[in-house]
């Protein structure tokens, strides 16, 4: 039995001697890295705080202590010492999730992955603990150094600061990055705080490069561990944290047990609010996350522990690389066009831009209501700003997006990362509520892309738009075939027509299938196995899906039945939006909309999301067909009907005149531009 | 002509002498004084902001440099010295805003006035001019210290500390105060600042004291001015923004004009970004602003200057009033209920709760992040946190609302005080956006009273709701006289049934019209006037907006046209959630959504906006009867209707059972908490 196998709780570790602890860090580096290699996670982040979580679960005792987790992708030590140690379903569906998970135990209390919420949570519970009387009980939040570039960070140490007589903890976890290295005033701060620790950084930094061995076999702490005690263990009275009135205690050696033991039982004995400032470095203790200087493994897919090659070689071509590649292309073409990033350089597939046009590429931090307001200052004077975001966290911005750049009539895009069904990452990473909640702000225009051609072409339709938002989105997948359109209608592009099996021209087709983004393919899947069960389906891609396009409008008039299909929340999403335009516009075709059901979904893979919730060819025709059933609209039913006062949905939409086709050319020519009646 | 008059462009204001200033600046207040107690408006905020705005138009040359107020509410004197002295239509249709615009004037930038945005635009604006080569134009953001406790501005801080070679200056309008006192560490650090400051201090506010005179006739500065020269004219190293990286230069005496102008000289030409710290004192030189200490005139009716009585003495009663009344009574019976506002104590009427429970309220600055995250951790402490803002002020926490309340299931309740039509405080006040928004939050219930009764019970309800985000929502007016049900079904209250004049009562009633909290009494008068017109009207109050309640899709399948009323943007709005249910449920009446349209509205008074666009007793009648011939609804036409293949959007409905009637007092007990089945 290991002596990891040993804990199933965080009393088993506190049984331990100090002289076990580098072995159970060794053994936590192993499990760690041969666990997330074979599954895929985040690696660098866990492998930098070992030392720190063993010594958060020694000194304080959760869960009547609460140890909160910022982001919390950084939570699977926390894991393997509070009772799971089975990691063979890590962010597999029904297997452990890869965030702090209030139904997996009774130590994780924040499953929220986006940043910087730690501090406000630990904020509130200190100030529940003093009103409740509960003196006993600690709150410890431990965030990054990046995620204190956020501003709910901020607010809620102006707002710790405040009263000094309530505990709480404040760990700074500082590996000087986020997914890249933290930016700003506040990371040349931290590097002060850094520095000015003369002495004790020598010893300190001295100590961990002679650490710089392998996993297995890593010399014990050496004598330079006695040499440390007693320099830096007071509170030190330095810094913007003093001027704000939060007592500082640092900078702590991190992956040094017992001197983050001894920094955090000081920390809780001191009454009030304090920081503990610890060093640690991203991806420790394995030495390819050390040496790669992108993000230090950040987050990983299934690999090869020793030769760090992927299991499964990518073999497509992700969505977010066309995107890149294009704002490279764009850099040329357009000198005005600047990109800003919230700490995603490499994941929103900007560095080809940086690299190219490193004047023109702000990151602003884990900052995302900076980036919205400082794209509509970048506007205000001259520029066309695009800002890069995971579609999840523009939620952070809506404010801004609607205020600052929408009711400016400025023209910023928006290109929107990971949106719809994300999947392993869980709740907080998917990206369904983009399309429904941006639906409120007036002047603003939304392209879901179909495939590869439509992202390039559409990103440079936002980018014409010089007096409002705009917005492109698609997901965390790769970017299937291109899918060619048989007519362009205004804007909308008809990527499937059929006359109806044996029904005369004249004869209004059954359903028209709007297939928004991604899901145009299996939408044109469903289509064909609708024609096969016998109703007519046309599959329309409206491109802009906001404001919906009067073309869209028409040719759903011509059907007699509407069923729209997005990979986005249906609450007022896409769907709603169509089936409001249509009553504006008195069109009494019968609209249903498919999309993710309004639930935070439990991690799994994308696929098996989309699966689940029959967002998939046969998922949308079956769906369809039982749609048309209900409405009386299979052609047996429709010819079935007794006599005339029975009622098909269809009947008022019959009386509206059906589009005469047009040539694509000429809809083409006219459909082009965002800024003309979409 | 006074010198206010000759003042048409900056460029008037330079060709002042030095010792003409001080006149100006008593014209300047005194013309602040008799227009703002005229037609209402900011007062507080814009005379300490006189002599401030002067030097800032002397130094500074707009609009080719960029002078940015955050919040805008103190850019009245901005207005007077770039040529707009017309205040007769001060926030009055049609006439000058209450805060920059762009349509006004080209020195207007920033129309937002939400809070702590001007660092990020700066930052942006400040780009631009870098990456153009403008070298000869300034960038300068006024920010007041309350402003700073926003998330905003540190990353804005944060980002501009990053590159020292952009000039960007930070003037820091620091009156201690945002509506009522600033709170926090920073609020702490700037009075450090302050009070190290002590020669200085004692010479700037020694020279103030002397000056509390009466506007008129108040002496010029005295030799006190020759004094301060020379002393504090220097980049003093100090403090948390020398940390961050950002030089200060302060403290100044903001009401020492000659004393700004030095300062805000040298920080023109330094070349990076710049912070100077201005001391003012809100209301200055007005002594009724100057001694109110609960928000020194920070916003006022139109009142008389000498007296400070109002005008026009309010006689109703507000919907603020009720719910902080409320509050205290909630407060005594539940000991687990805290309450927490964002800088707006007063506005937000939470006063009275803070004198009876001083250690249940919490200020947490104007930052409404970190009152939604806060208020999660209070709920996972154990308590049952309210918290109380503008409805449009939600925006800047819907992530919060979303990740950290609604994801956790945690009881959190949100009181929306001037959710709707706000008007004359222009579009960025409007709170016309929460009940579109928060429609995609998994599990959250939405309340629109529709009186004073209902609101101190459906708060009540909310506050019972421990394991989801609640929200109630009222609107910045009085509150009406309570309209009592004359039935309840689940959670509905029916307040208007009518048996169809002529009709049988087996024949389905014509319209039902969904009354959204305060527009019951506008649909119970459409209502009237329907029936006159030989159209059966029911009124329903749903009570709980959100989820919709089953009862009311029973109800409207009973009827021929639903019509929904909301004081909220049509778009994704309660209409749009009523008819996505009423699609669910394949209950085919059809819907029709009145509410504000989905726009930037231009200042006017709240109830001239609800008259233009519809939301009035007449204007619902006549929407709504428009609608029922469209659909072939009235009387007439169903009797006309020539045969019986002509359809009628009811005959779908007709199918579904009629609901029957039950007793207000059965029904009442069903249907009162909303945790079960609303």
């Amino acid at each position: 039995m290991t002596l990891l196998e040993s804990i199933s709780e965080p009393a088993d570790l506190k049984r331990l001697a100090p002289a076990q602890l580098p072995l159970l860090a060794d053994e936590i580096r192993e499990f760690l890295i041969r666990a997330v290699s074979r599954a895929g996670g985040h690696l660098g982040p866990n492998l930098g705080v070992v030392e720190l979580t063993v010594a958060l679960h020694r000194v304080f005792d959760s869960p009547r202590d609460r140890i909160l987790f910022d982001t919390g992708h950084q939570s699977y030590v926390h894991k393997l010492l509070t009772g799971r140690q089975d990691f063979s379903g890590l962010r597999v569906k029904g297997g452990l999730s890869g965030y702090p998970s209030r139904a997996e135990s009774e130590h994780d209390v924040i499953e929220n992955s986006h940043a910087s919420t730690v501090l406000g949570y630990a904020d509130g519970l200190a100030k529940a603990n003093q009103l409740l009387g509960h003196r006993d009980r600690s709150v410890v939040a431990v965030i990054g150094d990046g995620a204190l570039t956020g501003g709910m960070a901020w607010e809620a140490l102006n707002n710790i600061a405040e009263a000094q007589d309530r505990p709480l903890v404040i760990v700074v976890n500082d590996n000087e990055r986020s997914y890249a290295k933290t930016i700003g005033g506040l990371a040349n701060h931290l590097a002060t705080l850094r520095t000015t620790q003369g002495y004790e950084r020598f010893l300190s930094w001295g100590r961990e490069a002679l650490q710089r061995t392998p996993v297995v076999g890593r010399p014990m702490l050496g004598a330079l561990h006695g040499a440390k005690k007693g320099f830096k263990d007071s509170f030190a009275p330095q810094g913007m944290f003093e001027d704000l009135g939060l007592k500082y205690l640092g900078p702590i050696d991190g992956h040094d047990t017992a001197a983050v033991e001894s920094a955090l039982e000081r920390a809780r004995g001191f009454g009030g609010p304090v920081i503990v400032h610890c060093l640690t470095e991203k991806g420790h203790g394995y030495r390819p996350a050390e040496e790669d200087d992108a993000d230090h493994f950040h987050s990983v897919g299934a690999m090869d522990p020793f030769t760090c090659l992927p299991l499964s070689p990518a073999t497509g071509t992700s969505w977010t690389s066309v995107f890149g590649r294009e704002m490279v292309a764009v850099g040329r073409d357009r000198p005005d066009v600047v990109a800003i990033t919230a700490a995603m350089l490499q994941p929103v597939g900007l560095a080809g831009f940086a690299e190219a046009y490193p004047d023109r590429i702000f990151d602003v931090g884990i900052a995302e209501q900076h980036a919205a307001v400082s794209a509509a200052g970048l506007a205000t004077g001259g520029l066309h700003p695009v800002v890069a975001v995971y579609a999840t966290f523009l939620n952070r911005a809506f404010d801004q997006v609607l205020m600052d750049v929408a009711l400016h009539r400025l023209g910023v895009t928006f290109v929107l990362d990971r949106a719809g069904v994300t999947g392993t990452d869980g709740a907080s990473h998917n990206g369904m509520w983009d399309m429904s909640v941006l639906q409120v702000v007036p002047g603003l225009r939304l392209a879901a892309p179909r495939d590869a051609d439509q992202l390039r072409a559409q990103l440079r339709e936002a980018l014409d738009v010089d007096d409002a938002p705009t917005v492109v989105r698609f997901p965390k997948a790769d970017v299937g075939p291109a899918i060619s359109a048989v007519e362009r209608i205004g804007g909308v592009d008809v990527l499937r027509r059929t006359t109806p099996p044996g029904g005369s021209p004249a004869d209004p087709p059954d359903v028209l299938l709007v297939a928004v983004g991604t899901m145009a393919q299996p939408c044109l899947d469903a289509a064909a196995l609708l024609t096969a069960d016998g109703l007519s389906a046309t599959v329309a891609d409206p491109r802009w899906v906001k404001p919906v396009d009067p073309a869209l409008v028409r040719l759903a008039a011509g059907h007699r039945l509407v069923v729209t299909v997005e990979d986005n929340g249906r609450t007022g999403g896409v769907g709603a939006a169509v089936a409001q335009a249509l009553r504006d516009a008195e069109v009494r075709t019968p609209v249903r909309e498919l999309g993710i059901p309004q639930q935070f979904l439990a991690h799994a893979a994308r696929g098996e999301i989309l699966n689940e919730i029959g967002l998939t060819g046969p998922g949308i025709a079956a769906q369809t067909a039982a749609f048309a059933r209900t409405a009386g609209l299979t052609r047996v039913a429709a010819r079935r009907r007794p006599n005339g006062t029975e009622t098909a949905p269809g009947a008022a939409a019959a009386r509206v005149p059906v589009l005469r086709p047009r040539t694509a050319e000429a809809a083409r020519t006219r459909g082009g531009d965002p800024h003309r009646g979409l």
